[in-house]
């Protein structure tokens, strides 16, 4: 009696733990987003991808009009306390104020290298554009690729201790890699660089680098002593700010997107453009409200300034991502 | 006898027949290139790819660098007697003259309207970006596309009988094939605007539009009685001349190609960023020779100048197509 009510349990255990470990292998495979909880967002998102992807249906897109666009700081990582190429370019001013001796006195390099940054918080991106080309005028491309990928490989993030490009979001890629196997080009639309991102997306997001639409430093083509070279010339030919990021990114790419992710009012005009279009769009607004894994900010608070593209999220049904409701996780590394 | 004489030759005949078919299969498979005739310079072109793609080589290539660039007018299609965007302009700078009187006494818009190509030929692409935004400006992006598209559909080149997206060169389509399946990415590099060549690329030639890197018209978003709306505006954000054209491509793409093909001075600057690095690389000068099957203009003769870039291929390395020796045929619609 005993052997047997042990031995019928155990079978019907190991049963009950097969069909258990079918069932949630299944569910991984399944799952496109394993890492947001399950809710009304998840279930938004996933609903708007199989719309579109569904051959027959009214709301199918053909699949060189299926573009997804992502704001970069806020929406794919961090930007707390300051974004990444900020604390960049402040790092660049403070190395290069000595052939400059008039950055002591004159803003925006005077907040720069005293590091205040509530006043460069209100400088805008044309402002921060300013500090970006003044602080590698000159520069051959080459060169600043190095000191870049240098500084981002030995810079650690005060609070978790990590380089910017582990402070990705865990959900986020998720739902990048949903998109593309469901057939979407996707890019990264930013106020930063474009030449900030450019040697990093590939390894840290699977992006390719052309894929990559933000501000755009001039350079200039010279053949110096039978070498051929590019330099960065003190000019910006874009600026990848609010109404500038629709125009960037048709001047470069040619079409419009039917999907668009940011976190900001800088956000706004991109999402307005993708979702003002007839047939199935979706706009996502990334909320953060979880001050004790990343942070919570919110109107007129902290760097980003996010009343407006809060306020038209309802009216536009752009779909608001609760950060402290929505993720599971945050950082690949939780996992890891 | 004359049964047998007849069938003998007969099967002979069909084993034959069967014999060549299959031959003339297997060339087919084999032969990346067959509008090129046999020769150095199809031989050059086909010991390039098979070097940089056979691994283990020393001269290996991974596939995120191998990036190829072609210029469009008279390396991709005929630019003879003008190219297509300076006769589209022509055509629309006639249609918009009554709202700017003063194009009458004016140059270049004088000139434009009196189909001075004389004159025209000297202005250079900065005097052409001149004409450019001047006939478009205001314009609602669409308005453009639509327009655009209805003048290439309708418009007849005067020799040829046939609309210019017919006009593209049998062996280049080949060469981009060819390359595109031998794991390079595809980008156009021209002087034209982007926006005049992104709606026919990926049906003429199979490339997407955010890879044509051109001239760029700059734009503006406005959100205009509830619906979004691009204008272009009087300025250009890039010129994709000479010198424009490795600052141009370095800002979009953010990465230097390993091949080039080009034919005219405007492509020097591009050849010589492309060639001039350690390890494999290709230049590649079409030469228009061949005036009974298309063109043959030489240096100083005609719309281009080509004075530079012949003179430059010897020392560089960059191999020359012979129009009337090494393409088999010319045009897609030959062989139809």
């Amino acid at each position: 009696m005993f052997a047997t009510r042990c031995h019928l349990p155990s079978v019907a255990g190991i049963a009950l733990a097969t069909a258990f470990a079918v069932l949630s292998i299944t569910a991984a495979l399944a799952d496109p987003l394993p890492s947001w909880n399950e809710g009304p967002t998840k279930a938004a998102i996933v609903t708007f991808v199989e719309r579109v992807t569904t051959e027959g249906s009214s709301d199918f897109v053909p699949i060189q009009e299926r573009i997804a666009v992502f704001d970069n700081d806020g929406t794919l990582w961090v930007e707390q306390p300051v974004p990444a190429q900020v604390a960049f370019e402040l790092a660049c001013v403070s190395a290069n104020v000595w052939k400059h001796p008039d950055w002591d006195t004159t803003q925006p390099f005077k907040a720069a290298l005293a590091g205040d940054t509530s006043y460069l918080a209100g400088i805008g991106e044309r402002g921060f554009a300013e500090i970006l080309v003044a602080s590698h005028e000159g520069w051959a491309t080459d060169d600043y690729q190095t000191v870049l990928m240098s500084w981002m490989a030995d810079t650690r993030d005060a609070r978790f201790g990590r380089p910017s490009t582990d402070l990705v979001y865990q959900p986020m890629l998720e739902v990048i890699d949903y998109f593309r196997r469901s057939g979407f080009e996707i890019y990264i639309v930013s106020g930063n660089s474009a030449d900030f991102m450019r040697p990093w997306v590939a390894s840290v997001y699977g992006i390719q680098p052309d894929h990559v639409i933000g501000s755009t430093i001039r350079t200039k083509y010279e053949f110096i002593s039978g070498r051929p070279q590019l330099t960065r010339l003190p000019e910006m030919s874009r600026i990848g700010d609010g109404a500038g990021r629709p125009a960037g990114f048709y001047e470069s790419v040619g079409r419009r997107p039917i999907a668009a992710f940011g976190n900001a009012d800088i956000d706004f005009e991109m999402l307005q453009w993708t979702t003002t279009a007839p047939g199935p769009r979706l706009g996502v607004v990334i909320h953060h409200t979880d001050a004790q894994r990343e942070y919570a900010y919110d109107r007129n608070t902290g760097y980003g300034l996010l009343d407006a593209v809060l306020e038209a999220a309802g009216p536009n049904g752009w779909l608001v991502v609760d950060v402290r409701k929505d993720w599971k996780s945050i950082f690949p590394f939780e996992t890891q």
